[in-house]
């Protein structure tokens, strides 16, 4: 029987429904070559879609709850006000689906310029884990005597042993089937409670892989260490803020958001996981044919290798670093070629591959 | 009469006395050429005299409460415990201090390699302001069922109106005086209480700036358009831990730790300010002579600033990049020149400018 995958596509606003448009043409050169297949749902969603219907993410909840993977395009809007679809979509996906890891691979291409100079393939191949559910993203926090020269706002970050545990746990296991080496990113000297929780479950996990080695780097000279030196890392585990922060300097390092990636992994099977491009909706070039698709499908690579389709992931992620690498330019008409023809390039590659 | 200011040095351990010691004959120079006059006292603080004596802040505030200025080296060892040099020292210095301000200008000198490619000086000028007593480094934290499975860590990030205005207000001011530019740096879509309190706070002074122009970036695009667009900052303003954050990344697009200072203002005159290097003690190159004093002798220029001494102050940063521009390298043997070297040059420099 044919292995089958319940896909639900979430396109979103801006270039996500052009670069969505690109992986999934490529998804289905890598079924057609790979012997799978997929059922694939799509849905609307994000800041067009909640203009118009006021719908966020509860009223998709129980829709999406039944795919196997969620490929994410793009969301954003600048007449939706900051925050809502951030708190109301993203952020409460994350939290209802339990994807309690936000995964995200921080990897110089060859072919791919980066702007830190000096900067080679070999000495960039590493995975940031981020916690995907907890600490100041909680959000809670209040204020007292708001709008008075004596207001006070308190925001707060919450950690648990349990919601650590996880994302560290996973990052043990990732560091295992690599380079064995964990480095846990935090601020334990002025985050001292939080800190020590985080120190203590790596310490105690680490007993469990006595294989992988541990180190630990505070978050501030991680911005140091980063650009200058990614050779010493090879997964990086962090809390949920500084994850948010690091990530983003990831991506500069490996080219710019054109190339970066997130898996928001659900770890226990309770709900589906979210593979996603990490650039926004770009409204200024949707539209125009020259968004650069590549995040869009190198996201598919990793939802590919989540679902166990590994051969179609390094297939599908290995035709995409082979055009990237052949462009003269990552984005705009520099390009020399538009969004749709990068697509079915990639698709090309894929279908035809070692065949 | 001539000007006499009141000088607090704390050379502190490692590289700190070498570098500090080639600051202070640029001290020298400057004070013969430009006709002002300090009175120094020098005390012995950080790891070494901790070990020595248990000795902290608590014990040297009295002290220094009288100085104009306290001249900082560095601080570390391996042998103290992280945290406690961090929060004794440091953090403790800034609270009864009231050192409301952590400025650090991001500037990259011509002649000073870069890691980020194609960036030239005259893109990069700008400063950041950290807000360097509240927030999350209240240190305000707790954990419930500490050391079982349902260990919960809390840490607080507090914020009051007062706190916040007094560094936006220096912001302003220091952009009216610069290009005219600034911008808040937070995470308000997801830090919601306290961000809202922070553009609050920017909106309500912006009025009484009607000339300098305010625009808000997050914390995580920060990163992406530090190193890649800082053209497009001039005064960026924001709170302790994201100050934390990006100062390291700024160091790292002018050049390194090596040529990084930072002030810690006091802004009411009620206690003395602090002017360091931004980077640590070293301890693997203490001792050998190839430690580099640009950074030290940067913070002397940015501490006669705040003196009053303009000229020196400009005259002292003039000379240390000139000699800097010439150097081969920022560190060690390839440097060329040996610390106390390069003191001299920038120190002879100065003497006999425009004489
Ligand atoms: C959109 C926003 C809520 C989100 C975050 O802060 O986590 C984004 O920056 C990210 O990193 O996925
Ligand atoms: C030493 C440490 C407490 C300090 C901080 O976190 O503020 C340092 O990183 C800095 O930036 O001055």
């Amino acid at each position: 029987m044919t292995r089958s995958h319940q896909i639900a596509v979430l396109p979103g606003d801006g270039i996500g429904p052009e670069v969505v448009g690109c992986a999934l043409e490529v998804l289905d050169a890598a079924e057609a070559r790979y012997g799978f297949r997929t059922e694939r749902r799509e849905y609307a969603a994000g800041a067009a879609h909640y203009l118009e219907t006021g719908e966020l993410f509860a009223e998709l909840e129980d829709e999406l709850r039944g795919a196997d993977a969620i490929l994410f395009g793009s969301m954003g809007d600048p007449r939706v006000t900051p925050g809502i679809l951030e708190r109301g979509f993203i952020l409460e996906m994350r939290q209802r689906f339990q994807q309690a890891a936000n995964v995200r691979p921080v990897r110089l291409y060859s072919g791919v310029p980066t702007p830190i100079s000096g900067l080679t393939p070999e000495r960039c191949e590493l995975v940031i884990v981020r916690e995907n559910t907890e600490g100041a993203y909680v959000g809670r926090g209040s204020t007292v005597h708001a709008g008075t020269p004596n207001a006070v706002a308190m925001q707060e970050s919450l950690n648990t042993r349990a919601g650590i545990e996880r994302v560290v746990d996973f990052a043990f296991r990732l560091a295992a089937g690599r380079r064995k080496r964990l480095t846990l990113c935090h601020k334990t000297n002025i985050l001292v409670a939080a800190g020590q929780l985080w120190q203590e479950v790596v310490a105690d996990l680490a007993t469990r892989y006595p294989e992988v080695e541990t180190d630990y780097v505070h978050v501030d000279a991680m911005c140091f260490h980063l650009p200058l030196a990614p050779e010493r890392f090879d997964v990086v585990v962090t809390d949920n803020l500084f994850g948010d922060i690091i990530t983003d300097l990831g991506a500069v390092i490996q080219g710019g958001l054109g190339v970066a990636t997130s898996a928001n992994l659900n770890l226990d099977g309770s709900a589906p996981s979210m593979f996603e491009a990490i650039h926004g909706s770009a409204p200024d070039i949707a539209g125009t044919g020259w968004a650069n698709p590549s995040g869009a499908i190198l996201s598919l690579a990793l939802m590919l290798g989540h679902l166990g389709e590994a051969d179609a992931a390094r297939a599908v992620e290995a035709a995409t670093v082979e055009v990237l690498g052949s462009l003269p330019a990552l984005s705009g008409p520099e390009m020399g070629a538009a969004t749709a023809e990068l697509g079915s390039r990639i698709a090309a590659i894929v279908r035809d591959d070692a065949t």
